[in-house]
């Protein structure tokens, strides 16, 4: 990583989106990121992303689709020495449409690496390129924990996607071309805002919902076991891979993140710890076997000694989740 | 995998090289692949491939090159029934030169599977598509005996180049566009002809020199663990899966080949058995480190149970090997 003056230009691809925009609100907060002062932070989404309050003069916010034609070339143009590439196509829409997800997970990824290789072979350029991955880089048979070297077997479109950016990722990053680091982020509970159709929905809804006094669906069995962590920690760990060393990564350059084992029953159990029992009366347990089986395929936990010895951290009980919700997202009461 | 009349077109994409010109002579002699009648046999390579001899009412030769515009529809217009795809740039030029490996290895495989899509989508086509892929896939750390399950983490542009194909192959035969079954071959041993460049050229020089009164350098130590088969059983690998129930293969299409589980030790034991000590006094100790040190990174010794459940068979000893060599290939003394 290099920067005039010890100060350093952030892009972030994916911006508009709820991690992209809580991470641009963090570092514009911070004014710092991999020890070094921020001087220009680029957003660029889809759609306007919002710059966040306060950081009009380092923020600059731009609506552009990295799968367009030249759009690459153009934002590595600016020699950003730290690129968060978060933008893509969501699972369930990359499976309804495999040309959009394949342009947009995987081509529109290659020519950003690829607009990033030209720089590199004209003049030494090499940012940290932050990518976030996904546990659906894992497909059944799956064991019950699973290890850092467990093979990538994806059983989606989105998946496959996922596991072909990482390993372009890591023969980037060996060729020097880039100084890459892959994250695996777990579910994210509680997501803020309205309850939305996807199949993870109701791991955020059955906290959040009753949380505000509303009822909510659970629709497996209160067995069903995940890996969850906040925002907040989703945020923390961008941040964190945007300044760790890289030597001390290995050429295996995509980690799973950490997160919190926990059953839904566990979850269940905190609410009621927060929110008392009338919190957790507001469950409505519906079962879709539907839904229950896409989350059987699911991978449930994970040994992320990788993550941990470079010391991404995350939440290790759903209480902490519900607070991290409470002190970060929860609307006023 | 449907024909007129049960008789089969066959392409073969990669027909000038050593196994591909072998699949074909084989495919043209037994007449019959799958079970079924071959009605045509379309030999393609970047350089014009020979026809087998006798087969030439039956086999068409072209030169042509698949990373080029076109030519993938082109080869998929005629609607070939089994499409063998073994063309690709080797691992050592993948790696001296980025571009050509991801343009060959890469973009043209994809080409040729997006050609296959949009003829599924226009009319129900779905070839059985054989393709070879690589032990590549796999790289250090590694167990002494590795599964079929084991992380694909390459250490080369080339093997990372066969493992995204191997991911797309997945996806593409998951959906229903393709009919896909991808092998990854031991090291082939005895290579016919003369002693070439690779660093694994010693593998099969230090048989096939001695066995022609030659001498023949050993750059490594006697120790020295691999996987070998015979070019013989190459080609009964891709005959083999042309014909597979593609039901039986499950989700994970690529398989790792069984092969001789054997040392440099071993090598020298068989030839000596084979070809009396004289042959064994014809090799030369001059060690490499530089070789050493390549061969030191790859994959030793495989548990293909995946491919023995499916009904693969190689030799299971180096005597086979020399055997297999001295009836197909070995010159006239």
């Amino acid at each position: 990583m290099s920067s005039r003056e010890g100060r350093l230009k952030v892009l972030i691809i994916g911006a508009g989106g709820m991690i992209g925009s809580k991470l641009a609100r963090r570092i514009a907060s911070d004014g710092v990121l991999a020890g070094q002062a921020v001087s220009r932070l680029d957003l660029v989404d889809i759609g306007l992303p919002s710059v966040p309050p306060g950081a009009e003069g380092l923020a600059r916010a731009l609506a552009l689709d990295l799968s367009d034609e030249g759009v690459a070339e153009r934002l590595v143009g600016d020699r950003p020495d730290v690129i968060f590439h978060l933008a893509a196509v969501v699972s369930g829409a990359a499976e309804a449409d495999f040309e959009l997800g394949y342009r947009v997970n995987l081509d529109a990824t290659r020519a950003l690496f690829e607009a990033i290789r030209r720089a590199h072979m004209a003049e030494g350029y090499c940012p940290r390129l932050v990518f976030t991955s996904s546990l659906a880089v894992y497909g059944a048979p799956l064991p019950e924990l699973i290890p850092d070297d467990h093979i990538r077997a994806p059983h989606t479109s989105y998946g496959v996607q996922k596991a072909i950016t990482e390993l372009l990722l890591d023969d980037y990053t060996r060729r020097g071309f880039l100084d890459g680091i892959g994250l695996r982020l777990p579910t994210i509970v509680i997501r803020p805002g309205r309850p939305n159709a996807a199949a993870s929905g109701f791991f955020s809804g059955i906290l959040r919902e009753p949380l505000a006094g509303q009822r909510s669906v659970l629709p497996v069995d209160e067995t069903t076991r995940h890996w969850l962590a906040s925002p907040r920690s989703a945020v923390g760990f961008l941040v964190h891979a945007a300044g760790l060393d890289g030597k001390r990564v290995g050429p295996r350059r995509t980690l799973t993140m950490p997160g919190v084992d926990c059953t839904v029953a566990d979850q269940i159990a905190a609410l009621g710890r927060r929110a008392g029992p009338e919190a957790v009366a507001l469950i409505d347990r519906v079962p879709d076997p539907k839904i229950a089986t896409i989350i059987g395929g699911w991978p449930r936990a994970f040994a992320p000694e990788a993550a941990r010895c470079l010391g991404f951290t995350a939440e290790t009980t759903v209480d902490e989740l519900i607070d991290a919700y409470l002190e970060d997202d929860a609307p006023p009461a």
